[in-house]
């Protein structure tokens, strides 16, 4: 196995054993020691892959978000082609929802971090960013949707797309057992079905 | 003083400096002795206070909803009498968002907590119990304004109240400035002017 990908891909087992401290352990327990351990190896070892904890939560991070891109892109494949903005919308959105394993892994992390952002201002800066470009990304598909007279044309995509995002707030609600996935769902359909309802046809 | 208010009161500012771990060193120093160092006391004398860490982390839960309902219940008084089911729906939903610095505290504790409920039964029990009564009364609120005829009787309570709940997710945008607090209130009231348009009148 070349060198480069091996080096990738022991970070990334560090990633996921980073997920699962978070999960199984708590917060608490996101040191580099502790870190070490769930992978299975030493300090020592772990600090060749990562030179500080701050360096090991954000890669950690990059990689559930790709993960995150990666299962919304596959889920774009099956959208059909082109797809409707309002799938587009739903797919990214839920996928950001701790729903399936997988998208509960980054949905933690995510949060883990974002605590982690309120006291370290390279991770604040990170994070910012990259929610930042996610919400980039939701106001264009609302704009462009409007453009194709999708959405009527007097919503204000910002502000649309500010509660959108908003609704990640579902997380919590998930998480604690509060509601039901499906109560989750049948919320975020009524929302879109609002903004992607024409006035005039 | 007398003996019990003492207590309270130490149990307060225990409470408080806890908060303050969590903002200023992060979860990853929500410890018993980082607490009672920064609230100025020895680790004895705080586990005089609290028997446990989780006792600590629940009462300083339980007092940061205890300050968002006292100020809710002040914003209330201000609304009018009797005030509009809209206004009190916004009130509870705006303290319940980091748009000042004790709401920001309340939310930040929030945050921990909630992290904190992925790996321990206690502090998921006490988690969910909260936020469900939280629910249940959005829920009330909104099933009364529909018989009062403030919003559409085609209105489901229980997905607009889950929608509601859901827009904590401006916390997250907030916290990281992604979005400015105007423009999470611009939505905000957005939200809640579609959810009082009577279709029929």
């Amino acid at each position: 196995m070349p060198k480069q990908v091996d080096h990738r891909e022991r970070r990334e087992a560090i990633a996921r054993a980073l997920w699962r401290v978070v999960e199984q352990r708590g917060v608490i327990h996101l040191t580099m020691r502790e870190v070490a351990q769930e992978a299975g190896i030493s300090l020592g070892q772990l600090q060749h892959y990562f030179a500080s904890r701050e360096a090991m939560l954000s890669f950690a991070m990059d990689f559930a978000s790709e993960q995150a891109s990666l299962r919304v892109s596959r889920g774009l494949q099956e959208l059909g082609e082109p797809p409707h903005p309002r799938d587009v919308l739903r797919l990214m959105l839920t996928e950001m929802l701790p729903l399936h394993a997988d998208a509960r892994a980054t949905s933690r992390m995510s949060a883990a971090y974002v605590l982690e952002a309120l006291h370290d201002r390279n991770v604040r800066a990170r994070a910012r960013d990259g929610i930042t470009q996610g919400r980039t990304l939701v106001e264009q598909l609302i704009r462009q949707a409007i453009a194709d007279g999708h959405i009527d044309p007097d919503r204000d995509p910002a502000a649309e797309a500010n509660l959108l995002l908003a609704l990640t707030g579902f997380t919590t609600l998930l998480e604690l057992d509060v509601i039901e996935p499906r109560a989750a769902l049948t919320a975020v359909d009524l929302h879109l079905d609002r903004l992607f309802t024409r006035r005039t046809s």
